[in-house]
């Protein structure tokens, strides 16, 4: 076995190995200044230049166009799931919702304490959410607010193929764990929220990609922070952000555009995805959790047999022994995870692989 | 001149140099792990570790006692100052505030935007917020649902020196800018903030102490995420927090211990504040902004003369060539503004003093 650790967590998670060098090399002393880049000030030319390259990246990199704000906020999607009710619901109008599972739940509980009406657009509870259905077909009602959608539940390892047609109707969609993961078409969506700690850098930093006109929506009860308004006009410095988060965002989007964009990442990460559910598959040992039409090429989960319980704590503790580390499902639902996320190079793959084939031989 | 760089930003800030030698260190493989803490899932026992210490030390730098939590947040003291109102105002009664310029006006506009009236305790303005008065003379009404005061204020550079009674009011303090830089009495407040970025850690994470009875006032209209009582509950681990800032804190809080603690630290922090003001004040050349009495051991203000713009401009540039970077006052206010928070050595306030008698003599 080799010494390389490769850290299968579902977020916060692997980040690019030449990252983590550069950002180890600047760390006492930031380009030479003297001091590091955490200890700066975030009205700093040295900062605005950071956080200026760190946007032109993400519009680079996703195909985001002048209609649109790019927010690096606080909070998480967690808090997405209030602020963007506040922001965007509309009082009478119910919000299309479609039911993935728990970030689901979290975000219509949110819409429904501020006292919105669910309009349920896909009900996956009745398949443990282990199907999420072709969101193409969905019928949107023209009546909705808006339409939320989460496109990858990393709980369940599904994923959308698709995204719908809503119309007239602002789509709404929490990219957390695979954005920038696949070539997607901005002007699709109204809004795209993303926690940065899966494909975009660390925890502590929150993306929100947002259609300009949707943000004069918000009424002027909401408080000062909560509005996606007070943050497009101080260009995300209302108040102190997460500067060294937004820092490695920086560095994470140079390493992608290096990569040759989404396009080169996204070939990638099919590759990849395809070997490891191929071993799966092809095991007799291990199983997937989801439909295969379903599956996400993020966050891969699997049992053993029809879920061995001691067999896979097994499987974590010696996995971990051997250098591949964060195997344990979500306690959601048990079983076994390996998140694939953009900087898990293929030798993490490969090596999942073979540690596979010698555990199911020898088990 | 020395090739060392000392760094008099006003948060981001200074950190302690052993602190930022060790998270370089340790940034690609933490404990020799194979991977980055930045890299660690907020689950994992290995987080766990550092968020248990950070909170331990917290509550022996701070004699935080179990009546009290400890929480990690995001969103800056901007965020509180709409938290706070959402989940411990009461319907009816008015929240006392202190007027001390930029921050108090702040935390008011988002108590008025959710709809509480404002009992004016002290009102700074008429002196441009140069004087902040006593506290401890404060008359506080006891229907108040709550005093916010803030003690310390990074703009004018103005500190309390007393901390007011109130009586059966809780009292709401924002310590962002010089929370444990000198010896309190937590049980005087009902509820301690802080923007990390000054004397704990780095942006993005939001330090609370709050009693735990006070968690309980909260409405069921309010969303998850900005309630108190989800956040004690989940200690703080509800949705992912910023995990590398709170490893930072961790380093910074173990530095502070092993520095002597807080008292051992006020010390320095009082040595290195008499030296500054007493070199402002014979200088002849330079001019401190606010009343003495009122003077901030953290951030020094202070002008050239009755306030030469041209000279100013002057003196932070020629400073920053010298090795002594942020010395701009706040944009709000002009002039010149050393901030010397706990982790500014000795070394920094004296070079600042040779560099001021030098330009001084020059000029």
């Amino acid at each position: 076995m080799s010494d390389q650790v490769f850290n299968f967590n579902a977020g916060p998670a692997v980040l690019p190995a030449e990252v983590m060098r550069q950002a180890q090399e600047d760390f006492v002393s930031y380009h030479g200044c003297g001091y590091g880049i955490i200890e700066e000030s975030h009205r700093a030319p040295q900062f605005d230049e950071i956080i200026q390259a760190a946007e032109a990246n993400l519009r680079k990199l996703m195909g985001i166009s002048d209609d649109y704000e790019v927010l690096f906020l606080q909070g998480g999607a967690s808090l997405q799931f209030a602020m963007i009710p506040m922001n965007i619901a509309v009082p009478g109008r119910s919000i299309g919702f479609c039911d993935t599972g728990e970030w689901s739940h979290k975000a219509m509980k949110e819409a429904r304490i501020l006292g919105n009406e669910i309009d349920m657009v896909y009900d996956g509870s009745a398949t443990s959410f282990t199907r999420i259905g072709d969101a193409s077909s969905w019928k949107v009602s023209q009546g909705d607010a808006y339409v939320h959608m989460c496109c990858n539940n990393t709980i369940y390892g599904t994923e959308y193929q698709n995204y719908p047609e809503t119309g007239d109707v602002p789509l709404v969609c929490d990219m957390s764990s695979d954005i920038m993961s696949r070539v997607f078409d901005m002007n699709r969506f109204a809004l795209v929220f993303a926690g940065a700690q899966k494909n975009i850098g660390p925890s502590g930093v929150t993306l929100v990609v947002i259609r300009r006109d949707l943000a004069e929506r918000c009424p002027d009860t909401v408080p000062t922070m909560l509005k996606f308004s007070t943050h497009i006009k101080a260009k995300s410095l209302f108040n102190t952000p997460c500067t060294f988060g937004i820092y490695i965002i920086r560095l994470v989007t140079d390493w992608m555009l290096a990569q040759g964009g989404v396009p080169a990442i996204q070939k990638r990460n099919e590759a990849k995805a395809a070997r490891l559910y191929a071993a799966i598959d092809g095991s007799g040992f291990f199983r997937g959790t989801c439909d295969k039409a379903d599956r996400s090429k993020m966050n891969v989960c699997f049992r053993i047999g029809d879920g061995d319980e001691a067999l896979e704590k097994k499987f974590v503790a010696e996995a971990k022994a051997a250098g591949l580390v964060g195997l344990k499902g979500h306690r959601a639902v048990g079983g076994l995870r390996a998140s694939i996320y953009n900087a898990m190079p293929e030798e993490g793959v490969e090596a999942l692989i073979s540690f596979m084939e010698d555990f199911a031989k020898s088990n």
